[in-house]
């Protein structure tokens, strides 16, 4: 339908060829457009609209520059290869579900990853095989690594454009990455995605973006209490319709909710797929506002919260909650005659870390002026990369406000 | 809740008072995070997500600064009248229902305009009078006149946060204003709002941009199809309803597709409030996804379009579209066994035109560098403020893709 | 020395080749990080303090854009035609001398781009004829007349990098222009350069921009002020020497001061290049200060006037100005005792246009999306292109603040 | 002569007061526009061309916006105050010398904070005593110290306006500080400045960008060679004119070339005050290109690598450069026929440190949300302020290319 998409951040998005065209107005692709990237961040960060959708063009938009980029420098891709690049990365989250992270394995018990798997091969399927380059690069079998790179690593396409996109809309301006600057010292070595020396400083800026970004906005304690309200709420609704509760609520959503759906029940039962393509973070909503006046009181709690914006108090901490401290809420709770099994629903304590946004993924590599190849944490002495990568465990208590 | 709100725009708003924040997490508000500022503009400008509650905040954001840059040049301004003009241009939008201007008229009869000062009047009561002297200045009935005209006029904070606003999340930087520029700019001349001489360039670029916005992104064609679909299928489930078609479909949007509401129903009756109050983008979605298999052929042909992104063709013309030309279409339309009642939902033709955004608001005041005050068109012969402000009008002609 | 420069518009600007590497940093266009692009805009915008050098780059960085824009729809270019373009408006400027149009034709009588060709075979002489083809694109004897257009016509690289560059440093940001929009909107049609239709928005969004540009900045009665002030103030020291007055200066702008240099000593005399090659806005500004006690009256009053921002009053009007007005100015000096002689230097009177930013080079032809090719005139009925690109006539009159 | 200024990087400036106007176009003030705010970093960022005039403005500008926030959260401050304060920012560098800090010391033996402190009160002799408040809060005598802390602590408007304009203008983005944000979390706590916890993000950036500055920056290799070459420029100049070797200069220049001038001489000779406000950039330039011909092989050179771009290697590192590393440069030196008396001034080595940019002022502290006040450290898990703000020694190596 259209060949070239306005895009706040980049200005222009070209649409590379007639086949990506094809995908972006699959239906299938299309249901991204109704899905929002952040969750429920829009709690603290109302300008964090963007869907998923504008996050897939955005992050197919930066594979064409960085593949450029590499070719400039005298890397060979072939066109079939750069158009097969494009779309894995285009699809790479094709599989996520309403409120994206947030209520991933509450909806049913799948990985967004093995559902845009999943799907991917669903089009290919439809598409004759067109799809089959893109599909290995995404899973990392094709034979020249750095593809699978820009898909998925420290440095992928995919990270490049959701810390710029997150930091966009949510206006967390420190949050900002300079991921033109970063793809310009992109190169490949042996195969493998390097960074040129010159570029250090933007990775030290773009690692530090990241980590402004988890403590600013990705684990913001006003979202993570909205996040955690969201899924006591849907796991309530699971539980009461288990229990023969009526509640209002259409017919793909409900199935979800009656049902326990693993990957292994997706790939057997083609129904499910039906269902699982019209969810989106419409059905969410309508159910939570016809569930304003359901009749069960824990549920009403959380209705309330999340429509109007009463908020869960959350607490946040390097270190594990103290039982007493949990023990003294819900006898509060108990106080305002909650039960102990709909406490459980308003009182939740855990842990959450930074790990998905650090991961274990190997290291990025340097390429030094005089050719070699170091680990970035040994090309310079001025970076604290250290510091900037590791795996951070908080612990949170989160409770309704009335109680504390 | 907050104090403070991260904006993609200014960067931080700040609320003002404890009786505005009050306000801003009052659940009548709050339904703003749900209704989206640019209707069906999405279709074209994916970034364009954002809500009419940041375009709110964001008003009152430049209605503050406003205030202070009067307030440097000499002109008193209370505390209480400072408050009163940041609520009354918080508010100012608080009536509008789903998909906002789109489904302007078409979901009940009564201007979004009537609805604000309606739920203002509500606010009011409940909050025993403190609104007073804001819905005077909403109104115009407050005599300071400058006030009212920083809420609506030529020059109101409506429009400069908007366009800025759109213009930001559309990605159509052609649109950009300069509103802060504008409003260092702004001064009082007898109780009437000027712009100083050296602003007049200021002026000109978000006169151009105001016109940019309009033909780049309001009356967009395909923004306009996606729009005129939209209301097609709402009238068409009305027309449905009406003859005893089942539709699956919420309360509260049932409520109004079954009813024709009027300005004195809404007055009289205060359950359709309830109703009203219920409503946002989500109903609208969720009732048309749910209506894919509705049974009528016409609905299904409109929520297919929306949803997949079929958007029909539409012709913009500068002169009257040829009645063959029409007849043509709807020659088709039968020939595809669409009848003639039918055919009116699919085949539309009619005029828009740039009035909303020009309007009959008295011009701009330009306060000279010898204190005489000129109309904006005598203030320069160097801008073309006549073309930049006159009402053109455009015929369009939209229809099905398959029928061209 | 480097190969990638950060530029605060572009990021980063990369030197295409080793030769382009080369010609950057021979002395003959390092020169020109030592002249101002601006002349005396600084005295009204004090940022305004950039280069000469930055431009040059500036708008070589835009055509590498341009031709990759042109590329990838489809027009062939070849390497050599690639570097041969970088390289012709790399140089386009580089006869430029002290504050640029400000002393031109006052120091010596001979026009900037005639400098610039004569420069231009002088590099080549020493080249080997490696700029042979760069020369004939920047002379429009060329064959495939698009490469001669990006480096001279109405949307030439030039005017696209020193309209953002001049609204970027001078804060003027109703100037912004929106190049890389342009770029990615131009394409080749029977070896022109044509804008495709979906671009005539950014192109309205230019003009605008220009016109900004010239009623804001490069016509601004303060900056015209401190221009004519210089111009009077080299004069008059040309008539001082020529008196026999002794004045403190360098020996190379001595040598311009003393004699009449024409385009033809230019080309008879290698000395004189040698003295030209010396100059730059250093040996201007340090004169001045040497002269600030001269012992010339006229000299001291235009000297302190620059030095000290003491800028001259500047009438500017649409009407030729009143004789009755230019006598009382003049009698007003004479009552200070200057005589008929020296009052030729301090009230000037004239007229100024903004011709050189409009041009009568032939129109911006559009590519509409049916193949025609349209005059941007006729090709929308919303753009008012006529008034935006019609040439203004202002007269001025300038004199000493003391007489008024 | 204005009251608004346009400043690229906050858009407008305005000048608080006609006094503040009458300093502004003082000639000992206007006197900065000449002068350039980096030295010699145009060299490697050809768009660091703005002045000590821009950032002086500029960081009145931040002074004003910061008064003001402190005063919105309930700190009284009076006007006299408010201008006063301004005022002693707006003078804080009016002490500079040609090149800034490249030639501090090299060109007289005063400390510019020392002669900026003697140009205030020259001015405040002029003035009345008007500026008494303004120097006591430059020295820290005035007893509300928030506003000495607001000129000259870790967090004074001073590095806030030049961290963020020296970024904007070299285009190194990994420098942008956010500056607006800092300011609007500014507090005052038993008279001192203090960051509210909200703004430790904002901080924790500030810190990673003025590291990042000082490395990619004010530290960067190219540019220190450029700074080493300057200075042996100079110094090798005055010991040609001690030895009567005829150099052409113009007077002023001369007079602190042929003498050594302490602060003492200062203080004691009004003469020696005359020669240095008519010092700026430009007289250097002139002398620098003058000299290309002196006779000298040893100031040729030097003159030869700065005018032409040849600019000395450089070799920064973190131990001690070694002995023979040193030797070996001065035997090839030799070896091209320079005597030991001459290679000082070409083999250049010692080392650098960053202690400018962090300093031994106090750290930033924090006012929590529970009201306790935290030094940074301690406000935060998450901010490795320890490594942001620590003294790193470099060690250099400096020498001209034929060499290496």
């Amino acid at each position: 339908m259209y060949k070239i998409i306005n895009d706040p951040i980049y200005g222009f998005v070209s649409i590379g060829s007639e086949f990506i065209l094809e995908l972006v107005n699959h239906p299938i692709f299309l249901r991204l457009t109704r899905i929002r990237q952040m969750g429920c961040s829009s709690v603290v960060y109302p300008g964090a609209q963007h869907t998923r959708f504008s996050h897939a063009l955005g992050a197919m938009h930066l594979m064409k520059s960085a593949i450029e980029s590499l070719t400039r420098k005298g890397t060979k891709v072939s066109e079939e290869e750069k158009e097969a690049a494009m779309i894995a990365i285009l699809l790479h989250d094709i599989g996520h579900g309403p409120f994206s992270h947030a209520l991933e394995k509450i909806l049913l018990n799948v990985h967004h990853e093995d559902l845009s798997l999943f799907l991917m091969h669903q089009l290919n399927a439809e598409m004759d095989g067109k799809l089959n380059m893109a599909i290995k690069m995404f899973t990392g079998e094709y034979p020249r690594q750095f593809f699978h790179q820009m898909v998925s690593s420290q440095l992928d396409m995919d990270r490049l454009d959701y810390l710029q996109r997150d930091c966009f809309f949510s206006g967390v301006i420190e949050g900002s990455v300079g991921a033109s600057r970063i793809i310009k010292m992109l190169d490949v070595h042996q195969d493998e995605i390097v960074i040129l020396e010159k570029g250090i400083y933007s990775i030290d800026r773009f690692l530090n973006a990241r980590r402004m970004m988890y403590w600013q906005v990705y684990l913001h304690r006003t979202g993570l209490a909205a996040e955690l309200m969201l899924q006591s709420l849907i796991k309530r609704a699971k539980y009461l319709l288990e229990k023969g509760h009526p509640l209002e609520c259409d017919p793909d959503l409900r199935f979800f909710l009656e049902h326990s759906i693993s990957k292994e029940n997706f790939e057997s039962d083609p129904k499910i797929l039906d269902h699982y393509l019209q969810l989106d973070d419409f059905n969410i909503w309508t159910a939570i506002k016809a569930w304003r006046n359901s009749g069960d009181r824990v549920l009403e709690v959380l209705v309330d919260g999340i429509l109007n914006r009463k908020i869960f108090e959350c607490e946040l901490s390097s270190e594990e909650i103290n039982v007493q401290k949990i023990k003294s809420v819900n006898k509060s709770l108990r106080e305002k005659n909650f039960s102990e099994e709909e406490i459980a629903y308003l009182s939740m304590h855990g842990k959450v870390t930074n790990a998905a946004y650090t991961s274990d993924k190997q290291n990025i590599k340097v390429k030094m002026k005089d050719g070699g190849i170091l680990d970035i944490s040994n090309a310079s002495d001025l970076s604290n990369i250290e510091a900037l990568t590791k795996i951070v465990t908080k612990f949170y208590l989160c409770q309704p406000k009335v109680v504390s």
